[in-house]
């Protein structure tokens, strides 16, 4: 059961975006230009490494539906996904994605875990400036969604094809509702 | 020496905004709506919590930078702050508060960590469901806002004339940039 008085019928985030409009149009938008904005990082790199976060920092609703969001932007290929859940290092992406990926754990440790070795093995693999910098934030905003879900204990979902729905929207219609929190 | 070619000029979170305008704009107006918007919990309150946070999590430009502005909303009481800073329960601050920064420090070490116990001892001091949930949400924005400084290692300023000035502008002119990153 929620910690405070949320609106029963919305999941995950949502009913915290509907109980705080004012706080939840900004964090739509910060979403919406980390993981839908214009980037040289695709839409399902992007995903995953919001996936990837959400998997380690344990937020059940942040990593399912996120995880079913990079599936849609990866033509459904939900193995590729759990793939770099599991062990990145081992999965079949790039090494560029791969190098990231360690940033955005380091990140998430706290920043001062990342490090020069870090960064150089990124720009080695040819990360630029603005593909470490936008890792960096999804890792750091991530932190910030994920333990605001499980701070408010948030209702969680179990059925796996509502969080496919979801995906599916949060992939073709963004994160950002005109009108609503 | 920042990670990524940040503009030398500007100190801490302000040369990432800078770097990069597009997410600048969101993570201002959350920061400016959580900290400075209409609320029960005056500013004061809420920029010691954000200090609190901060220093919890080593980001030496986030607790000087806030803690700077939390004593300009209280008169100048930097002695508060480094009292909350150093031992909230011991400090001389409302039963409430110290509740409400008892569940910050949980959301720090992970939502999870958020019980029904620190909950509803918010709640027997008077906290209200909005009290806790900006409380919640202060303390998740600042996880990110930690790891996005310390993340991209950006330049911290040694000299506390630098954050007394910081501190003045935060508190007075907010977080909010029209026109600039």
């Amino acid at each position: 059961m929620p910690h405070i008085a949320l609106p029963e019928d919305l999941p995950g985030i949502t009913s915290a975006f509907a109980f705080r409009p004012a706080t939840a149009v900004p964090m739509r938008a910060l979403a919406e230009v980390l993981l839908r904005g214009p980037n040289t990082l695709t839409s399902g790199e992007r995903e995953m490494i919001a996936t990837f976060v959400s998997s380690r920092n344990d937020c059940d609703f942040c990593q399912a539906s996120h995880r079913a969001a990079a599936a849609h932007h990866l033509e459904g290929d939900y193995d590729l996904v759990d793939a770099v859940r599991r062990d990145y290092e081992s999965a079949p992406i790039s090494s560029k994605l791969k190098a990231l990926l360690a940033v955005a754990d380091k990140v998430r440790e706290g920043g001062k875990q990342v490090t020069s070795v870090h960064i150089e093995r990124a720009r080695s693999e040819g990360a630029t400036d603005t593909e470490i910098h936008d890792t960096v934030l999804i890792a750091a905003a991530f932190c910030m969604f994920n333990r605001y879900v499980d701070g408010l204990a948030t209702w969680t979902p179990t059925d796996p094809q509502a969080y496919h729905q979801m995906g599916e929207r949060m992939a073709r219609q963004g994160y950002v509702r005109p009108g609503q929190g």
